[in-house]
């Protein structure tokens, strides 16, 4: 793919603060970034907001809200207030996206989990009508519902966005979670424009854990042009964001993580 | 669930041998097994066979066979011919049923590889037939896509089964891959008596890898009565096979491993 359609998230490179990935994007001719809330409350939201809209850089997101599940009713309130400033800090930069990753399992209780979800994103809804925001729900992959989202397929997605009946929100397609699965491609064009982000690695086997063992582009097992031609085709013409978790390549300088990254980018996706 | 429906697969205590195997149920009265291969062949599969037959033990699968994707036909031939072996030594040791993992991806082709484990099925249904042994296909959890097995979901091994059309083929439940499916009651239902196999562990999180991080019943997110119960609702009346494969407890005296998996399994399955 090429550059022009290139999202850089920032934890592919998470050494380096806000102003270190702005400065690689505008040298690496990447138009697009993704911050992870974590350096962007670290350089403080309204500082962020300037540096990245001075750049001229585009924001496709803010990664991520979400973690809707909890024991108890003020662990998810706390949960939706938490989710409430990420909106304001998604505003701050300029996103008008807000990635969500749902949350894991309470409980034992997989259709409790998920109600708790839905109640979640349907609590957040009117803020993010209101600040313009579009919540974008991620499936993440099987080997995470335990610890992180019980929302684990695109179809399941797909269907909370149904149940939640709200325009602002979508889903994002993270190549990583998703790739898998057999009902990939229908799930993509039953999401049409819906979707609302793409997200590139690559799944190299054996995985070491759930988290961070993912692959660069090209080096593992993933169809990368066919799930981002399905994409193209069911509407979506946002950037595809590099999103690497990944402890091989956060050992490496992330000048070097960038060379192979965009190289790859363009070869592969 | 009461020991009288507990199996033991031979890979929860892999430093045993088959007649220490035969000997710990015997006197911990597990009135069933489960070997892999490996031990079976290990012993002489002629010999294994009396061991197993002298025992008074019931057998409830030969584990394991499978393995049909392969980047070229002679490959894929051979993963036959190893599975035609496997039906030998299902039959000496007296068990009607072989557990199939499918095989992992070839050349990123999703499609393709699931094509390969189709026609490997189809091309075992005669032979299978002929011996009176069942072939149960075990969906795994989608991390081990890339690794082992293509078929991902009891969803898709249920498809499997009904395009092979041969009441010779039926699935495996294993809770381990299929614990997170939002799709899991309905698929236990819909394939109702086709069900031959139920193996229980537990999922911890998080993981550490994709083969030998399982969890031992009780310690972890998995709803095992709700599942076991929609598996003996859908008709299937054999045992309950105990399958940890975990370097935790390899790591641990079987004595001590069978101590606690024969509790569990009473109080938590």
């Amino acid at each position: 793919m090429n550059l022009s359609q290139c999202g850089l998230n920032t934890i592919t490179v998470r050494s380096l603060t806000l102003p270190e990935v702005i400065d690689q994007a505008q040298r690496r001719e990447i138009p697009v970034i993704s911050p992870w809330r974590d350096i962007v409350q670290a350089e403080g939201v309204a500082r962020a907001g300037r540096l990245v809209r001075d750049s001229g850089l585009k924001v496709s997101s803010l990664v991520r809200g979400g973690m809707f599940t909890a024991p108890d009713a003020s662990g998810r309130r706390a949960a939706v207030e938490d989710n409430l400033r990420a909106l304001e800090e998604a505003h701050a930069i300029g996103t008008d996206c807000l990635v969500l990753v749902c949350g894991g399992l309470v409980g034992r209780d997989l259709p409790g989990s998920r109600t708790m979800v839905r109640e979640g994103i349907e609590a957040l809804v009117p803020a993010a009508t209101a600040a313009g925001i579009r919540l974008g729900i991620e499936p993440l992959h099987p080997m995470m519902v335990g610890s992180r989202s019980v929302v684990a397929t695109l179809g399941e997605a797909n269907d909370l966005v149904d149940a939640i009946g709200s325009p602002q929100v979508g889903v994002i397609v993270d190549v990583y979670h998703v790739w898998w699965d057999a009902d990939l491609m229908a799930e993509i064009e039953r999401a049409g424009r819906r979707i609302l982000g793409l997200h590139v690695s690559d799944w190299v086997t054996p995985i070491t854990g759930e988290l961070s063992s993912r692959g660069m582009m090209g080096d593992g097992c993933i169809d990368l042009p066919a799930v981002s031609a399905a994409v193209r085709a069911a509407g979506f013409d946002g950037p595809a964001d590099i999103e690497i978790l990944s402890d091989h390549w956060w050992s490496l300088p992330a000048d070097t993580v960038l060379d192979v990254a965009l190289e790859r980018f363009q070869a592969c996706v």
